[in-house]
C-alpha cells in the first residue's frame, strides 16, 4: 500500500480531472483505509438484534420508567466500550391524557373505542399498564360538539377545494386522514379555517389493507391501530414549548402554559379506521372529490354532518425529565472539532422500528469503534455519540441539548449525522449539499447485503428503474447521486436549521411497507416477523455511518465541497423563479376563466360549485441578488477546488494552514444562518433549508422566498431574496478565504 | 332576409377569409334557416318522457316479445307522422343461458348468487320472468375448475406486469374487473395467455360505492348489480357470427357454429362485487400492484389461488329474429342521396338510458320533422331514420342491414348520424373529420338548457376548464373544437368502418355518474330519479341532431371539408412516428437496464420479480409515403376550398355541376377503404379509423400502421404505410377532381 500513500490522495487527483460541476465521490485518505476496512468487519447482526430486543422490551416514552432504564443501560454500554458517557437531564412539558371521549350523537349513537387490542402472538402488545393511550401530544384540552366535515389530508389546498364546493368548516369538527402532510399541520390549518375540533384517522388506503395484509396476519395497520404523534406547531419552533431558544435546564425561566404558541388551538384526537368508519358512513353532502376518497367500503361525503360528534379531551400538563445519553471519544489531533452522531431512544410505545432499529445500529457502531481503538485506531477529531430522549413529542432531547450547548456547538461542531428507524432496501441520503460528494463516496464503499453490489450502485439502480428519462440520464452520467434537502421529522433539525451544523440523515428502507407507525404493534415481534428480520440492514447501516464517522474524524481537511452546493442552490433559484411564473400564469388564467364565464358554463346545477375569487396576479420579483450570489459561490467553489488540488501534497508540512482552513470550513454552513431567523418563525435561522410552514416535515428550500410567493407575501419574498443572497455571499467570501489559505502553500500547477 | 340571400352564403364567405387550416364553423344556407329555427321549437320533453316510459316499460332484448312490440309501435309512430316506415327482419344467432354455476371449492365453499334483487321503489326491477339473467353473450359453453388469478383489467399490459411477478394464467381461471378495455377483450387475451375460464366483475372502485351512493339510495352499482354484455370478438367482425360480411337474410348460407371465429374460446361470466368479494378475499400470492387494487375492503392479491372455483356455463344457441325499423322521407331534389340517422331500440333489460334516452330523442325528431313537412318543408335529399334491433349483443341490426344493403349504400349514403344513450351535460362530438367544421357549426346554433350558452360554448368551456395549457390555448384560438375519431361500441361501426359512410356520433353527458349500465336497474325509475329527470337533454339532443339532419338534407353541396381531415391525419402520422420512436427508446432502455444489472440490483428477494426478456429494437420505418399523401390531400383540400369560394354565387345556375360534385363528395370517405380490409380482420376496411384489436371500443387511427408497431409486426406496419398512403392519395385525387368541377363555373376572384 506504500505506493498509494506516496501518491496524491485519490480525492484530490479526481478533483483535478473532473469539472467542478461534477465533483467526484470523495475517497478515504489512504491512511484511513485499513481502519475503515477493519471497522466494517466488526458489526454483528446478532448484537443489533439483542439491542433491539432489550431496548424495545417495554414501553419507553418520555418520563416512563423503562425510558430511564434504557438511558442508563445505554450509558453503561458506551462506558463498557471505552467511551466517556454521561446522562444529561432536561425538564420539559409533556402532556399525557387524563380523559378521552369521542362519541357520535346524531344521526345515531356510537362511542369510539380508542383502544388497540393485544394479540397473543405478539407478547409485548399486552403491556397495557405501561402503554401510552392513543392521543396526539400537545393537543389543547377541549370539550366540543359539532357536525363533521371531511377535509381529506387537511392541507391548505384541500380547503381551497372545499371553498369551490361552497363548504366551510367554521364551527365544525373536521375529520382528516393521516398522510400527505405532517399531522401537526392538520389541526393548525383547521383552526385557521375556524374549525373547533379535529379528528385524525388512519385510512386503510394509506397504511391499512389497501397496501397489504393487516397485523397480525401481515405488516399493515389493522382496523383498531392508531397512529399516536405530536401535533405541536413545530414549524414555529420544536423542543419544549415553555423554553423556546434556550435549554430546559432547572434554572431556566419558563413561559406560562397559556403563552406557549406551539400548543394547538383546538382539541385533536387520532383514531383508527374502525372508529372512523361509522362517522364517515353517517355523513352526507357532496360526494368527496375522487382523490379524497380512501379505501373504506363507503361513499365518502364531505358533509357538513348530519353526523355530529362530541369530543372531550383533558390532559395532565406535567413537566417530565428527559435523559439524553452523550458519549465521547476525544480527538487526538483536533479535539475541538466535533463529529456528532445521534439517534433518539424514546418511543411512543415499544418502538422496535422507530427508533430502535436505528439506535441499535448506532450502538453497534459504538461497540465497533471501541474495539477499533483497542486495536490502535485514534480519531483525529472528537466523536460525540448521542442517544436522544423525547424526539417523538417534539425533538425535545436534541433541541434542548442544542439550545443548552449552542455556544460550544457554534465553535466545535463540524458535522452532525442522524439516523432514526431503519429497514430493508435502498440507502436514503439527505442533508447539506456540501456533504453530497462525501456521502456518495462512503456509499460506494459499502456492500448491500441483498443485491451483491454497493449500496451506492443499488441506489443508482433505484433511480434508473423508477426515474424519468432525464433522471435516468443524470443518474448514469453524474459523478454523484443527488441527496435530498432536509425539512424536519427527526433530531437533525436543531443542528442544521437552528445552529447551522452541516448535517446528514441516513437510513435504509423501501422494501417492507408497514402500517404500525406509532402504534403498540411497532415492536420486536413485528420487526422480526416483517421487517429487517435478520438485522443485516442494521449491520449495513452501522457500516455506512461508522465509515462516514471514521472518514470525517480522520480526514486532514473536512471533506466539504462547495461546487455541488452552488449548483444545487442554483437549481433552487430556478425553482422559485418557475414557481413565481407558474403562480402568475395560474392567477391570470383563473381571472380569464372568470371573465369568460368558464366556471358558470361548466357548473352543474345539481352539484353546484362556487367560482373561485379573482386572483391578484403576483408582481415580478428581482431575483438578481440571488443569481449573483450563487454565481459568486460557484466561483469561490471553483477557486477552492483548484487551491485544494494545488496544495494537496504540501499540506502535510503545514498543520497550521490545515487548522486554519478547518476552522473556516466549520463556519461555512453557519454563514447560511441569519440570527433574525425566518419571517414569522425566528427559531429557524437557516436561509436555504427549512421545514415548510404548511408541510411540517417536507422541506422548503430558500424558505423565505418560496413561502413568501406561496403565501402571496410578495414584498416579503423580495426582501428574502436579498437576505438569502447575503448568506450565500458570506459563504462565498468564506470559501474564497479558505482557498486563499490553501493557495499560500500550493505548488505551481504544471 | 333578402339582402342575406343575395349575398354570398356565410359559409363560403368565411372560407375566403380564414386560412385553410382553420375552417370556420359551417353555417346553414340562409334558405334553410327559417326551417331549422322552426324545427328547434318543436321537440317537447313531455313527449320524450312518454316515449322513454313506453319503450322501457318491459324488458326488450333481442327475440323478446316486448322487443317486437316496440318495433311495431315504433313503425306505427313513424307512419303516423307521415314517414314511409317498414320493419326489416334478419335471423341471427343469439345465445341465452341454459345453466350458470359459479362456486368456490377451496379454501372454503361459496356459491355465487348471480342475481340482481328487485326493489319495491323501482317497479320494473321485479319483472323477473322477462329479464335476461346476468351473462355474457357469445361466451362459449364450458365446465372448468381451476385456481383463480387476478389480472386487473385484463389488458395485454396487465399480463406483462404478471410476467414480471413470475405468474402465469395457464390453466387458471382469471378474475378480471370491468373497465379500461372493452369487456370482449378480457376473455380474448386471457385465452391467448392460456386461461381456461374468465370471471368479469364490477369493482366498486369503478362504478360502485367509491363513485357515489348505490342504488336505490343513489345512482351507482350496488353489491348485487351485474353488467351484462357481449364478449364476442367484435374487433374481428361484428354482426351475426354465422354470416360475416353478408346480411343474415333467410336464404343466406350460414357458417357452422364451430366455425364462428367471434365466439369466445373460454367460458366467461359477469358477476357482482357481492359475488366477487369472497373469491378475491380468499386469494393469496403477491399483493396486487397499487393501480390494480379496487375499492373492496380487502387486500388484493394476484394468486394463483388458493381460491379455486368451479365455473359451469351452458347456453341455448338459438337463432332469433331481429326487427330493424326503417323510416324514410323521400328527397325532393336528390332522392338518391341519403342522410341516414339511427339509434338502437333493443336493450339488455329495460334500458331506459341505454338505448331509450337516445331513441326517444330520435323519435321526437321524427315527429318534429313530420310536423315541419306539414308546414311545407321539403328535404332535398332522402332522410332515412332507423331504429336498430340487436345492437347490444353485436351491433346485429345495423351490421346485417348494412351488409344486406351494401351496394345501395355505396351509391346513395351521404352521411350517417348515430346516437345511443343520452344524459345531462356536455355535447360529445365524434366522427369523420370531414364533418368536424359542419358539426361545430350545428353546435353553435343550439342552446344549452342549463348553462344559457350554446352547447358549443359549453363544450369549449369544458375543454378550457379541464384541459392542459396547450389544449386551452387551442380551444380558445381554433375555429372549431376537435371531434374525436370513432372506434366502436355502437351502430356507427358498419357504416363507417365497413362501408365508408362519413359518420357522426353525438350525445350529451358527463354530469350524472351512474352504475346501472346493462343491469335491471337501467330503467325508467332510475332515469327519472337520477339522470335527465325532466328530459331537457333529450330535447336538446333532438334539436342538435335534427338541425344537423335539416342542414345535411338541405345543403346544395354536401358540407364536407378536407383541410381538417388532412390536418388531423397529419397528426396521426406524427403520432405513429412518435410511437415508433418511443418503442425504440423503450426497447433500447430495457436492454440497457438488463445489461447494467438494474433489474437484479433493484430486486427484493422477499418479493422477487422476473427481469423482462431482452427486447428487439424496432427498425426505422419509411413514413414518406404517408407524409407525401397527407401533403397531397392538404393541397387538394386548399384547392377545393378556393374553388368552392369562387364558384359559390354561380352554382345555383349549374345544377349539373352541383350534382356531379355531390356525387364525387359522396365517394370521398369511400376512398379511405381498401377492399382487402385491415390485416387479420378483413371486415374492417377503413384505413384511417378502426376499433383496436386489443381495445375493442377504443379507436386506433391509422390502425394497420399503429397496430403493426404496437404488436411488433414492423414489416406489416411498413406495408400498411403504403396502403394508407394510397387511400389518402385516392381521396386527394377525388377532392382535386371535385375542385376542378367547381373551377369550371367559378367567377374570376377579384
Amino acid at each position: 500500500m506504500l505506493n498509494r500513500r506516496s501518491a496524491l490522495p485519490v480525492s484530490l487527483a479526481l478533483f483535478v480531472l473532473l469539472p467542478a460541476s461534477q465533483p467526484a465521490a470523495q475517497e478515504p485518505p489512504a491512511s484511513g483505509e485499513k481502519w475503515e476496512t477493519a471497522f466494517r468487519a466488526l458489526p454483528q447482526p446478532a448484537n443489533i438484534r439483542e439491542y433491539d430486543r432489550r431496548l424495545s422490551a417495554r414501553p419507553h416514552h418520555v418520563g416512563s420508567p423503562y425510558g430511564k432504564d434504557n438511558a442508563e443501560w445505554l450509558a453503561a454500554q458506551f462506558r463498557q466500550w471505552g467511551w466517556d458517557a454521561a446522562i444529561e437531564q432536561f425538564d420539559v412539558l409533556f402532556p399525557t391524557p387524563k380523559e378521552r371521549l369521542l362519541e357520535m350523537v346524531t344521526p345515531s349513537r356510537f362511542v369510539a373505542k380508542l383502544e388497540e387490542p393485544a394479540f397473543a402472538v405478539d407478547p409485548t402488545s399486552g403491556q397495557k399498564s405501561e402503554q401510552l393511550p392513543t392521543y396526539n401530544a400537545y393537543s389543547t384540552d377541549g370539550d366540543v360538539t359539532a357536525p363533521l366535515v371531511y377535509v381529506n389530508y387537511g392541507r391548505p389546498s384541500d380547503y381551497e377545494q372545499l371553498d369551490r364546493l361552497g363548504i366551510s368548516v367554521k364551527g365544525a369538527i373536521v375529520i382528516v386522514r393521516y398522510g400527505a402532510s405532517w399531522r401537526g399541520i392538520k389541526p393548525k390549518v383547521a383552526a385557521e379555517r375556524g374549525a373547533i375540533g379535529c379528528l385524525i384517522y388512519s385510512d386503510p388506503r394509506d397504511d391499512g389493507y389497501f397496501e397489504g395484509d393487516v397485523f397480525p396476519d401481515g405488516p399493515m395497520r389493522n382496523k383498531d391501530g392508531v397512529q399516536r404523534g405530536s401535533v405541536m406547531d413545530m414549524p414555529l419552533y420544536p423542543g419544549d414549548p415553555l423554553t423556546p431558544g434556550v435549554g430546559a435546564t432547572p434554572g431556566t425561566t419558563r413561559l406560562a402554559l397559556k403563552d406557549a404558541r406551539t400548543i394547538t388551538k383546538i382539541p385533536v384526537l387520532p383514531i383508527s379506521y374502525g372508529d372512523a368508519q361509522p362517522l364517515l358512513a353517517a355523513m352526507k353532502g357532496p360526494v368527496a372529490p375522487a382523490d379524497w376518497r380512501g379505501a373504506l367500503p363507503i361513499t365518502y361525503h364531505v358533509g357538513p354532518g348530519p353526523a355530529t360528534v362530541h369530543l372531550k379531551l383533558a390532559f395532565n400538563w406535567d413537566t417530565k425529565p428527559l435523559y439524553d445519553v452523550i458519549a465521547k471519544i476525544q480527538g487526538s489531533t483536533w479535539p475541538d472539532e466535533w463529529i456528532v452522531r445521534g439517534n433518539h431512544h424514546d418511543a411512543w410505545v415499544n418502538g422496535a422500528a422507530d427508533p430502535v432499529a436505528g439506535l441499535a445500529a448506532e450502538l453497534e457502531e459504538a461497540r465497533a469503534l471501541g474495539e477499533l481503538r483497542k486495536q490502535g485506531w485514534q480519531p483525529k477529531r472528537t466523536i460525540v455519540y448521542a442517544a436522544w430522549d423525547g424526539e417523538e413529542p417534539a425533538l425535545l432531547g436534541s433541541t434542548e441539548w442544542v439550545e443548552a450547548h449552542g455556544a460550544e456547538l457554534e465553535k466545535h461542531a463540524a458535522v452532525y449525522i442522524n439516523t432514526d428507524s431503519n429497514g430493508r432496501g435502498l440507502l436514503d441520503m439527505s442533508g447539506s449539499h456540501t456533504l453530497e460528494a462525501f456521502i456518495n463516496g462512503v456509499a460506494r464503499a459499502i456492500d448491500d447485503p441483498e443485491a451483491k453490489v454497493s449500496v451506492w450502485k443499488r441506489a443508482q439502480a433505484g433511480v434508473i428503474a423508477a426515474g424519468t428519462a432525464d433522471e435516468r440520464a443524470e443518474a448514469r452520467s453524474r459523478a454523484n447521486l443527488h441527496i435530498e434537502a432536509l425539512g424536519s421529522g427527526s433530531d437533525f433539525t436543531p443542528f442544521l436549521q437552528h445552529n447551522g451544523v452541516p448535517t446528514l440523515n441516513l437510513g435504509f428502507g423501501g422494501e417492507d411497507p408497514d402500517g404500525i407507525y406509532h402504534s403498540i404493534y411497532d415492536d420486536f415481534y413485528h420487526y422480526t416477523t416483517f421487517q429487517d428480520t435478520d438485522f443485516v440492514y442494521g449491520r449495513v447501516l452501522a457500516q455506512t455511518v461508522g465509515t462516514a464517522v471514521i472518514r470525517l474524524a480522520g480526514a486532514d481537511l473536512l471533506p466539504f465541497e462547495f461546487a455541488t452546493m452552488a449548483d444545487t442552490v442554483d437549481g433552487y433559484v430556478k425553482d422559485v423563479q418557475a414557481l413565481l411564473k407558474q403562480r402568475q400564469a395560474a392567477a391570470t388564467e383563473r381571472n380569464r376563466q372568470i371573465d369568460d364565464g368558464v366556471f358558470a358554463a361548466t357548473n352543474d346545477p345539481r352539484r353546484p360549485t362556487v367560482a373561485p375569487p379573482r386572483a391578484d396576479v403576483p408582481p415580478a420579483i428581482n431575483f438578481a441578488p440571488l443569481e449573483n450570489a450563487v454565481a459568486a459561490l460557484a466561483v469561490s467553489a471553483q477557486r477552492y477546488t483548484k487551491a485544494l488540488a494545488g496544495a494537496g501534497p504540501q499540506l502535510a508540512q503545514h498543520p497550521d494552514v490545515v487548522k486554519a482552513v478547518n476552522t473556516r470550513l466549520m463556519q461555512s454552513e453557519r454563514q447560511l444562518l441569519d440570527p433574525a431567523g425566518l419571517p414569522h418563525r425566528e427559531w429557524y435561522r437557516h436561509l436555504i433549508y427549512a421545514p415548510g410552514f404548511y408541510t411540517g416535515y417536507g422541506v422548503k428550500t430558500l424558505p423565505g422566498v418560496r413561502e413568501g410567493i406561496e403565501q402571496t407575501r410578495f414584498a416579503e419574498a423580495e426582501a428574502e431574496v436579498v437576505r438569502a443572497a447575503g448568506a450565500l455571499e458570506r459563504e462565498a467570501a468564506l470559501v474564497s478565504a479558505a482557498a486563499a489559505d490553501l493557495e499560500r502553500v500550493a505548488a505551481p500547477v504544471k
